[in-house]
């Protein structure tokens, strides 16, 4: 039987960000983490469409993002630990609708000092070759494409390799002495009272119960504290023990088109959005994005699904090949034909772990502290989030985001969660 | 192929309150409730502690309870329906440093106008043969038990009978021609786009899609607005089409006790409290609880837990003999002698659909509203919550609780939830 200060479960990016903080802050303290994987970021971390922003209209949802960014762009340019960051903006295609809407939040945002650019249709014709004008196309009318009115690149925004963030995180905690246990599956939470009577039925409803460890494939792991970063499949460990993380899985599919026509090398290698000569993120409107990457030679192209959608965890998620060629690829070719016929060359699932409004839920119950719920933006926010799963593991009121700005460490709880809705919402 | 304006689904409280609502507001719409079980409120509605209180800090919380009562009491006693329902009090038993921490809270509840009693510990001794002072009981004080300092007695509260209810809701939603299916089990939901091609694999990411009825065991019922009202089982319907509802079902546990003794007749028949002459629900320190069942000559007594009961739901719950031996009965007896001995004559089970903040969930979706995380307040709010249900379900901005507040339909919402923090927990 194993005895540790803090047990974390998980080693995706938020579990790690969790173990590093908790070791930073408390050198002392013992750390294990644990994670079913061969290896650290193996679950849905990698499988993301790895970009970034800093540019949200809730300040928390801000300080999250902008803190975390700020982060790794001082392991990249301090460190020289090269993260693949690269700022290469993150481009907003609007109907004039979309745009009237957003109009108030992106002036609110300029005034706080957020930088973006606005570009006009011919702007986009001409440097991405954007169909921006879809009226009289049959099938665009079909599926109600808007004409874009605009395009809006935020400009502290990028995208960025999540294998070497791990990497980084990973290594650290290695040369901290945090003890890392993969191949190891947890079986299940152990509650306790904290001052057991010996019987089978305990915890009994009088008796104050906490979170003593968990019982995984290597063993009892006893812990003072056991942190729940197990992003998606943090419900089928914490509803066995009646806590509720508010947050499902929800599969998310991303797929690979190759840069092999001149079409598609002319929109990867796109001038006059960034300093790369690279195009930016671009969110193209019905939520089809396209993900330039460019070490590939390809890009990254996707979209979310709603209602119809299910929630629920399987464990090795499949690309839908009818994904691509009915939900992305018709929106997709109609604003860029530079895509006519393309068809994916590789393609991955993985989960989306979807909270009540989007927002990470960090949380602690005695002797536990969840952290799950990133919702889609676990990378970009993963080191805000682990400084307050940190900080709640470390019985602190208070967290320290990168930079300085302290944040009230139950901010990102369920119960007296006090998030400004965030109003850019595309 | 069935077709209706309305679907319902679930005759449980919240179903059935809703259904006749929608019904009232709109008596042209045609309106069907299916269930899967033989008739109305053979679910967790009728396996609740079936008590009520107008007596919260939260003004939505107050305003759900206190409308709904006037509601069921009208029925009562304007219509001469029998609810069942007594006045019999609600009364808070405090320690010293809980009637501390909630003293603000009462005064200022006393300032909103709502009536309650305090009761000093020698009235308590007197009226209700309480042990007020446990200090040197070896036993209470393993179980860290605090002495009684204060009870307060809230008067706008009291029992009733769940099935009268329901007996209500269904006759009248009966005369007033809305179609029941007892017997009747739902599949599945079924989600399509607003304009389907024809391809298998829709909804499509880019397609607006919408819930347009369920698919159960007699066959297809097409609905231009599906009413999730299915309590704890919600989920189960929710999930496979990609709605959190956000609420997870716990199991509850009644049992009976059998006034059988001269002490717990004096108990049940407790003068001092109400004009009735019957003991107030009575909740104990540590959240124990002694509801009088004088038309049984009986008192159901009960407990929740949390941290390690699991949120799980099975279709049989079954009432476990340890959780009373071991988690009630020793607290019942240590504050209340006259439970000594006592074994329960007779127990159920159900489950609570607890919520985030512990108030209910009703919100909508295209083609869909969803009622429910009711957390054990069901019954005393089903009637606000089948209002506010209702008007989504027609399309209305506002709800009318009884009595004429008028309340935003979308306050229970899960996106802009707008819930003040319940200031009365004890």
């Amino acid at each position: 039987m194993a005895r540790v200060d803090v047990l974390v479960i998980g080693a995706g990016i938020v579990g790690l960000a969790t173990a590093f903080h908790v070791k930073q802050q408390c050198p002392s303290c013992s750390v294990a983490l644990v994670d079913k994987h061969p290896g650290p970021g193996h679950g849905d971390t990698g499988r993301s469409a790895a970009s970034f922003r800093a540019f949200f209209y809730s300040r928390t949802n801000m300080a999250l993002a902008a803190t975390s960014i700020a982060f790794y762009r001082s392991i990249q340019e301090k460190e020289g630990f090269d993260l693949g960051m690269r700022f290469i903006g993150y481009l907003f295609l609007l109907s004039r609708d979309q745009y009237r809407a957003v109009e108030p939040v992106l002036q609110e945002l300029r005034r706080r000092g957020l930088g973006y650019r606005v570009y006009s249709p011919e702007e986009l014709e001409e440097g991405l070759g954007l169909r921006t004008r879809l009226r009289g196309d049959e099938e665009a009318e079909l599926m109600e494409l808007p004409d874009v009115e605009v395009g809006v690149l935020a400009e502290n925004a990028g995208i960025m390799r999540p294998e070497r963030l791990v990497e980084y995180y990973s290594s650290r905690i290695t040369e901290m002495g945090v003890k890392t246990m993969y191949g190891t599956r947890v079986e299940r939470l152990i509650v306790e009272p904290e001052e057991p009577l010996g019987l089978s039925y305990e915890p009994l409803p009088w008796q104050r119960a906490r979170v003593a460890g968990a019982l995984t494939s290597q063993g009892e792991i006893r812990a003072d504290v056991t942190v729940v970063a197990a992003g998606a499949e943090s419900p089928a460990l914490l509803d066995p023990i009646g806590v509720d993380v508010h947050a499902k899985p929800k599969k998310r599919q991303v797929f690979v088109v190759r840069a092999s026509s001149p079409g598609l090398q002319r929109l990867l290698h796109a001038e006059g959005f960034n300093k790369h000569g690279i195009a930016p993120f671009i969110l193209l409107p019905k939520g089809v994005y396209v993900r330039p990457a460019p070490e590939d030679n390809a890009f990254w192209v996707g979209t979310s699904d709603h209602l119809g959608r299910p929630f629920r965890w399987e464990p090795d998620p499949q690309p839908e090949e009818p994904f691509y060629t009915y939900g992305v690829y018709p929106v997709l070719r109609s604003y860029l034909p530079a895509f006519e016929g393309a068809r994916p060359a590789a393609a991955w699932a993985g989960f989306y772990d979807e909270s009540i409004d989007g927002q990470p839920v960090v949380f602690s119950e005695p002797g536990l502290v969840v952290a799950a719920g990133t919702s889609g933006s676990g990378i970009m926010k993963a080191d805000a989030v682990g400084r307050i799963a940190a900080a709640l593991a470390l019985g602190r009121k208070k967290a320290t985001l990168y930079g300085g700005e302290e944040i009230n460490a139950s901010i990102l709880g369920t119960r007296s969660r006090q998030i400004e809705d965030e109003k850019l919402v595309i």
